[in-house]
Formats: structure tokens, C-alpha cells, sequence
């Protein structure tokens, strides 16, 4: 089952002719989820063959502009290539006002729905589930109110293995009750045993969004064992002073952060226009995570558990 | 003197992977001059690197989102790259409270000044003067208030030529006095006339733009005589019923008021995005009027007079 995420754009406040605002995509067993919305992204999300009538849920982590002045167009995009289904917006209060002032002067009757849901919360709050997830939101630590996002794949009823089903003639209602976790006794009179009938799922996995942040411990626990976790690196540790007074991360820190939570993968991102390439940051977060990758955009990573991840 | 157009972008509402949302950079003598400001047109600026700090003067023509929704992020980038001077602002009003409210969501505290002019206007009117040119809001006729601009280059006083001051010795304050228009007597004596000492300058040239708009042939008078105008194109003309419900134009019905207007070259653009080439809008426009231009992302256009162009 699809677990990725697409990296439309992992630059910091200023666009560079190498990086785009801040924006993703997440997509969970084909759903799309959207992370983030800069200056551009549905360009980026055409450039990048992404289907963006597809997207439900987008998820905003503060009003800083790098992070939402895209979403504007892409709600009048949406409606102008024919949206009727329901668009819900995750995001720290104030963005419907500024949604709803842009719809006024510009005369814009959407079509469809804008469903707003406020983000903010002070400790890990379930906001978002479907089927196939739940999406928390979690307080970062930034210069103005700001949130990160943990996806959790949902685990998944075990299979019933073909076999034993022939092999005992089990009924609908038999498999149902073994996939349920019970043993269950057939109508022939055996014994079958969960253990020996069903086929355990894979791991469910886990996705920890952090950006923008300055090095917080108090998210450690809230992103504990994450399969994957984008940590923002808008620094290098030689600037951990200036990323202090801005509220921002050096590559060094994400990658304590990553260790001390244990996640299975990091991707750093958010890198400031003053640095003309990337590989300084991956080296230095090498230097205390094994596993560490870089954003980039039109990047598609795959969210899979690694010897790594944690065995929960 | 330079007086050019560098088109960002020429798409319509939606844009496509081969046209962003309006913008173009109007350079006057080597002040630019920002016309419209679509989505990720500070990331077109970085591209085709036009020196974005040079831009004093913002002009808007609509509240439709693909004419100011990239207004923000460069509003935004100009501080952080550190702008001192003031940003002038003309559209429609409106706009000052959009960009207000996003600098209080986000908590900005621009360290150069935003000053604002309407541009709103039911006839042709003066909305910015320096010493290089003048710049006029005109009325057009589209859903909402739209308005077009008409840069018109200042007449520049004459030169004297050097061969005559040095053959009657002349003064500075004697020179002035030629430039002023008026023939003088030289301290030697001798009668000297203004058509013997000058040089005529270049014709003033002017730029007229004209987006979005229905068919409005009471924008002739406004623009007549233009050096160059840019006139929307969003549809061919098998589309002008479609084209007249949505207030847009077809590139014959560009090409009837660049006849009527008796401009000198007419530039086509906000191509829908419902065309997947251009050519088709230059073949029709051009069976209407001689001197055409398909505006693209990066063209350069010199705003030269030509043959066409009316002696006045």
C-alpha cells in the first residue's frame, strides 16, 4: 500500500532559483493529503503530475507566507477546472478570514465547499481520520503559533491465509471472526487458531511533519518512533545562534532530534536562500543520524519501515 | 533610452505548465515598473533576473487572484532581502486591507513603507507622474472593476548641437535658452535660431495595457495612437460568446481596437488555458491588423516607434 511523499517545495522564507516555499504532498494508500501550500505549489503540483482535484485535506502549519500564499490559487483553480467535492483546511485560526476577504474581492463563488478546522492545540490532538489514517497535530515552536503534523497509517486486519480456509471450510462469518483476532472452533468441529490462520499485516507506519521549529524537545515524545520525519534545517550549526533568534533549526539539531526520537528515516528541509547547496546539511546531520535524506523537489520519497524503525 | 516590456507571465485564470498568471516588468529609461503580479511572480523576476528591488511602483489592474495573488510573497521577500524605500502601490481598492490583514496573520513588520493609490477611475486619469514618464488608470469593462494603464515617455528637451556652440562661442545659460525652444542672440552678436542649434528628440513613445476586458471600444479614445499595446486574447473568436459572458476578449476583437486605436504594434496575451499553442491567436489577429506580438514567459519587447505608428 502507497505510503509517500512528494516534495514540491523545501526552501525557506525566500524562493531561490533552486528551491520553492515550503510545500508536499502525502499520499496514503493513494489518498492525498497536502502539506504546507507556498507561493506556486499548484504549479509545482502540475509540473509534478500530481492530481490535485484529488486532494481532501490540506494542512497548514502556520501563517507565515512561505507556507500558505499558494493555497489561494489553488482553491481557485480547483473551482475554476469544475471541484464540487468538500476541500477541508487544517490550519492555526486566521486563515479563513483571509480565504474569505479574498473570495469577496474578487467576487469568487466557489462551487464546492471550504470546510475549516482549527489546528491549534498546546499537546498532540487528533484532528483528522479517515479509513487509512489519523493525522494529529502537534505545537512546534516558532516565531508566531505553528504546528506539526503526524500521520499514522492505521493498522490493518490481518489476512486469513487461503489454506486454512479450504482446509477447514471455513464460512464468511469464520473468517470474519478470525480476522477479528478470536480462534474460533469450525462448523466441522476443529480447533483453528488465530495464530496459525492469519497472515500478520505489515507494520503500520508513521509520518512526523515538523516545520518551522527551533530545536524543541518537547517534540520528541510526540514524534517517538516515526517511520519517517521531515525536520526543518533552515541552518548549519554555525548559525545555531542566528536559528535560535529566528526560531529556526540547524541540520545538526534536526538530526538530534531524529535520534532521540527514534524515528526510522529523517528528510531535511526549509533550507535557507543564503546557502547554494544542500549536501553541508546532509553531512552534518551524518554526523549524529544514520539515516538521514534531503528534500528536494519533484523528490518522491517512500515512507517504508527500515531495520531502523522502531518494532511497535 | 530604454523603453521595453519583459512579459513573466501571459497565462489566464488557471495557470498551465506553458503560461504563468499576469505580470510583465515595464522598463522607462531604467525604472521598472511591475504591471499586474500573478502568483510566483517574484520566482519569474528571479528567473528572467530582473533586479526586483528596483521596482517602485506597483500597478494592479483587477482584484482577480491571477493578477495580484504574487503580490504578498514579494511584498514579503523585498524585507527580508532588506528594501528601505517605499513600495508605491496603485489598484483598485481593496487591496490594502488584503495585504494588512496578511501582515497581521503573520506578524510582519515591513521595514520600508507600503503606499497605496486607487486606481479606480471612470474616465482616463493621471495616477503617477516622474521624470520620465507619465502613467494613466483607464476604465476597462470586465466582472468586476477592472482597470488598464497607459504609460505615455515625456517629451525630452532638445540637444543643442556642439558644432554650433563652439562656432558662436556660446554660454550655458545661452544653450538653456536654445533648449527652451528659443532662438537667441550670442554675446558675439549674432543670430542664433532654435531649428539651426537643435537636435529633435525621439518621439515620445507610450504603452497602453489592457487587461481583462470585454470588447470595449470606448478604451479607443483612451489609447489611441499607443507606441505599442498589450490587449487581452483569452479566447479565439469561435469562443466570443463564450468570451462575452465571461467580459473577456478574442484576439480578432484585440486586433478591431488595435486597428480603431491606430496603435503601432499590438501585443497578444492571457491566453486561456484551453489553447495548447499561440499561433492561432497571432493567424487571427493578424488578418485584422499588420503588426502582432505573442507575448511569452521571458520575451523581451522593445517599445520602438515604427512606420505605423502616428506622427504626433
Amino acid at each position: 500500500m502507497t505510503f509517500e511523499i512528494t516534495i514540491l517545495g523545501c526552501g525557506a522564507a525566500t524562493p531561490t532559483s533552486r528551491h520553492n516555499p515550503t510545500s508536499q504532498v502525502v499520499n496514503i494508500h493513494d489518498k492525498l493529503y497536502l502539506v504546507d501550500c507556498g507561493e506556486a505549489t499548484q504549479m509545482q503540483l502540475r509540473k509534478y503530475k500530481v492530481r490535485f482535484q484529488k486532494i481532501n485535506h490540506v494542512f497548514i502549519s502556520h501563517l507565515h507566507g512561505d507556507h500558505y500564499l499558494g493555497l489561494m490559487g489553488l482553491i481557485s483553480s480547483m473551482n475554476l477546472l469544475g471541484r464540487k467535492s468538500i476541500l477541508h483546511i487544517f490550519s492555526p485560526n486566521g486563515l479563513k478570514e483571509l480565504i474569505e476577504l479574498n473570495l469577496r474581492l474578487s467576487h469568487t463563488f466557489l462551487e464546492y465547499t471550504l470546510e475549516y478546522h482549527s489546528s491549534e492545540t498546546d499537546t498532540k490532538m487528533l484532528i483528522m481520520e479517515d479509513r487509512s489514517v489519523k493525522v494529529y497535530s502537534i505545537p512546534l515552536k516558532h516565531r508566531i503559533d505553528c504546528f506539526g503534523f503526524v500521520f499514522e497509517e492505521k493498522i490493518r486486519p490481518p489476512k486469513i491465509r487461503k489454506e486454512v480456509i479450504s482446509k477447514y471450510k471455513l464460512q464468511p462469518s469464520e473468517v470474519l471472526e478470525l480476522k477479528k483476532g478470536n480462534s474460533i472452533v469450525s462448523k466441522g468441529g476443529e480447533s483453528v487458531s488465530f495464530s496459525e490462520a492469519s497472515i500478520a499485516p505489515p507494520l503500520p507506519r508513521s509520518y512526523a511533519y515538523c516545520s518551522d521549529t527551533c530545536y524543541y524537545e518537547k517534540v520528541i515524545d510526540m514524534i517517538a518512533g516515526s517511520t519517517m520525519l521531515y525536520h526543518e534545517s533552515t541552518f548549519l550549526d554555525d548559525m545555531k545562534e542566528r536559528a535560535k533568534s529566528t526560531f529556526h533549526s540547524t541540520a545538526r539539531q534536526a538530526a538530534e532530534i531524529a535520534a532521540k526520537a527514534n524515528v526510522g528515516t529523517l528528510i531535511l528541509g526549509h533550507f535557507s536562500s543564503r546557502y547554494h547547496e544542500d549536501d553541508s546539511f546532509l553531512a552534518e546531520a551524518a554526523e549524529v543520524f544514520g539515516n538521514v535524506i534531503l528534500a528536494d523537489e519533484g523528490k518522491i520519497i517512500q515512507v517504508a519501515n527500515t531495520e531502523n524503525a522502531p518494532d511497535t
